[in-house]
């Protein structure tokens, strides 16, 4: 990291004493996945400059791809359209598209028109597919084998292809185009030249629509740990394939997604996009928030003589909340973790919510005590102990089921267990918890 | 998912009914995969039976392999050692070594002597590793090339050797097996047969040394979308492979504490693991949580006479502390997850944090205007309003920084950038918060 900071100062000087060539040759010698960090940390003008350095378009258009989807719209805003056009046309699909709808709609109908003729069509095709689908993330530059050819035909249409992804798994169809199954590669080469591909396959790939949604491709890549997956049309017909690189994105975003539901984030408020676009995103839960934080108020409200005679309840309020709400967020990390890694079904959940709460109550137990005691001394009234004692074992159990349950049930209900359940959870768990103390108070 | 409840009913009714056949039949027809999450909701010795069941050993230890780790110990207990050496037998080497230290101490010389020779001499290797490390994490069973070799001659090796992994790069050593470079397949199968592998290779392929701990190998392999990853030795000879799936295990992995740091849980806190484990586990953390909580009673008991005087302050406090504790974990979140995905260096990491606080500052406007409002129109006062919104406005710029702050200068100071800093930026917050809408009450 160090070593990258680093390299973005060299970098940034070079660039402002107008040394391109020696930038250039900095930038050659890196890894187009080490440009994307580097070339963030510039402002939008020098990643124009260094796009147009790297004059070869293949390697313009690999460090292009690098870049956080969030930097693309000032990034292209400034270069030529034909300059553009050339870039995209060393892209695969899936991110031709993806930059492609990164443009402003006027400017789309131009650029696409300079593209090369056979990726016009296919990005009129992959268009039809909906956003975050698995048809807009595929590759339709695979090569499909053919039951009844022979394992050297085979080996042969491989050299011939011009395929540029690895080819991990030969999908092979039958005469409608119809998946029938895959071969490794391993067990093509290993087979003896004259076998049928048809006799080598696995049957039964697991494989997509080109409509599902790209978080199902996700849980099923890790569900069964596949490198590249197929994906078929109604009929089964193989269209395309999503391909290893791909399917490490997707896991990799549908992890980001889980982390961010639960702080009640949308996906696409990212480090990079602009401020008023994550204003306008958080801004919603925030409400949410304060709706619920003006429920717990108004709770508090109706408790107003307690708190007039014994104004000291008011100090371990945010005892009350902190802890139920740490422990409540805890069993719901564990809970919606293990439903993303589909490690859970309704029934063994029933079993961990009430592992859950066994864990609850045993913590509750332990810190109900200290925070009793600890008010018994500091206060040296042993009723407000004994009160508080008993709210924080209360609390924290309620805290555990709500914090186990809620994602369960959401989760039955085929709605992400994560989204608003954190302010769900800590919010239930805080009104009980106030409401619980100053009854007792 | 309905589909897998209403698997496993039907396979507990046959199991209990003693209908070992059928109950074996529809085992057989699923996936390994899918019979992880299944067996997980049945109990041990229902689990063991099913492993009975799986007579064919290559296929018990494929269902083994798919059990969440922390069911291991009670499963195995019961396996007689002859069976289980049996079905480890079958494992790659990975697997067979996360079984193995997961057998009691006592057990395992026996269980090893019953193993095949060369697996106990793999085992012993292994186990020199440290533990998370990719030593431990890689297959052994994989296909060198050497640079002199011809392409044809590499083609013919990779059929006679019994590699069982897809094999999807190949690495390609020198005569003192230190690693070349590689070879992806579909190149050397495309290349004429006389060509020199040494030829073929793309040079300089990123690889990890035996010790590297795992997380950082999921970060390579993030960051380069590789497939598999090569591990070498300090004279950088080539000791195994961490092949894709494993990979993807990994990036599940190393998202999985991400996620369990933020909410304070040890990575080993999983969903059915032990209650007595999670409590132990759980409870440092809230010890902290419990330290920070008193410190923000401490604060609000230095107003006490404030709070006598105003006691409807009181009822705004967890109106301060659930926003400005939702903001901050927001920051946060957006930063930690940026850092995870490398996407971030400290210099535009400064950057964010701006512009994480212009976020916060608008967010805090609109949030305290309206509750301003709505404490002006509750109490009727409109100083209670103004001193809320001025609060809130203050601490929602607090947290956002701290969120953005915090897990900077974490991992500026090679910190895990989650652990402890929720705990730490909200408790700082609150702390703020009520401080500050105190004094101005």
């Amino acid at each position: 990291m160090a070593n990258a900071q680093e390299t973005t100062r060299i970098l940034r000087r070079l660039l402002a004493n107008g040394l391109n060539q020696r930038a250039e040759r900095l930038l050659a010698r890196m890894r187009p996945a080490d440009r994307g960090p580097i070339l963030s940390s510039l402002s939008p003008p020098e990643i124009r400059t260094v796009l147009d350095l790297l004059d070869h378009s293949q390697r313009a258009a690999s460090t292009l791809r690098e870049l956080p989807p969030e930097l693309l719209p000032e990034v292209t805003e400034a270069l030529p359209d034909r300059r553009l056009a050339q870039i995209m046309a060393q892209l695969e699909l899936d991110d031709l598209l993806e930059l492609f709808e990164s443009l402003p709609e006027e400017r789309q109908p131009l650029v696409r028109t300079l593209l090369p003729e056979p990726q016009q069509r296919d990005l009129e095709k992959a268009s039809v597919h909906p956003p975050d689908s698995a048809g807009r993330a595929m590759t339709t530059n695979f090569v499909a084998l053919h039951e009844d050819q022979s394992a050297q035909q085979a080996i042969e249409q491989i050299r011939a292809s011009g395929a540029d992804e690895a080819v991990l798994y030969l999908y092979v169809v039958d005469e409608k185009s119809r998946l029938r199954g895959v071969v490794p590669i391993r067990r093509l080469v290993a087979a003896s030249p004259e076998r049928r591909c048809g006799e080598l396959i696995l049957a039964d790939p697991v494989c997509v629509r080109a409509d599902t949604d790209k978080e199902e491709v996700a849980q099923l890549v890790s569900r069964y740990n596949l490198l590249a997956i197929p994906v078929v049309d109604e009929e089964t017909r193989l269209l395309g394939i999503i391909t290893g690189d791909d399917a490490i994105e997707m896991i990799l975003e549908e992890a980001t997604e889980d982390i961010y539901h639960l702080a009640g984030l949308s996906d696409e408020d990212r480090v990079f996009s602009p401020a008023r676009h994550a204003i306008r995103k958080r801004l919603p839960w925030m409400m949410l928030n304060l709706a619920a934080a003006f429920t717990a108020a108004w709770v508090i409200g109706l408790f107003e003589r307690t708190l007039e005679q014994i104004v000291t309840l008011a100090f371990f309020m945010p005892i009350v909340t902190g802890m139920g709400g740490g422990g409540g967020i805890q069993s719901l990390t564990v809970i919606t973790r293990a439903i993303a890694l589909g490690e859970l079904e309704f029934s063994s959940g029933l079993r961990a919510a009430g592992r859950e709460m066994g864990v609850a109550v045993a913590i509750g137990t332990v810190v109900g005590l200290l925070s009793g005691l600890f008010a018994w001394f500091w206060q040296g009234n042993i009723w407000l102990g004994m009160a508080l004692f008993v709210t924080m074992l209360a609390t924290m159990a309620v805290a555990g089921v709500l914090g186990a349950v809620v994602p369960l049930l959401l989760q039955a209900m085929n709605q992400d267990p994560a989204v608003g359940s954190g302010v769900f959870v800590t919010t239930l768990t805080d009104i009980f918890g106030f409401a619980f103390f100053l009854s007792l108070g």
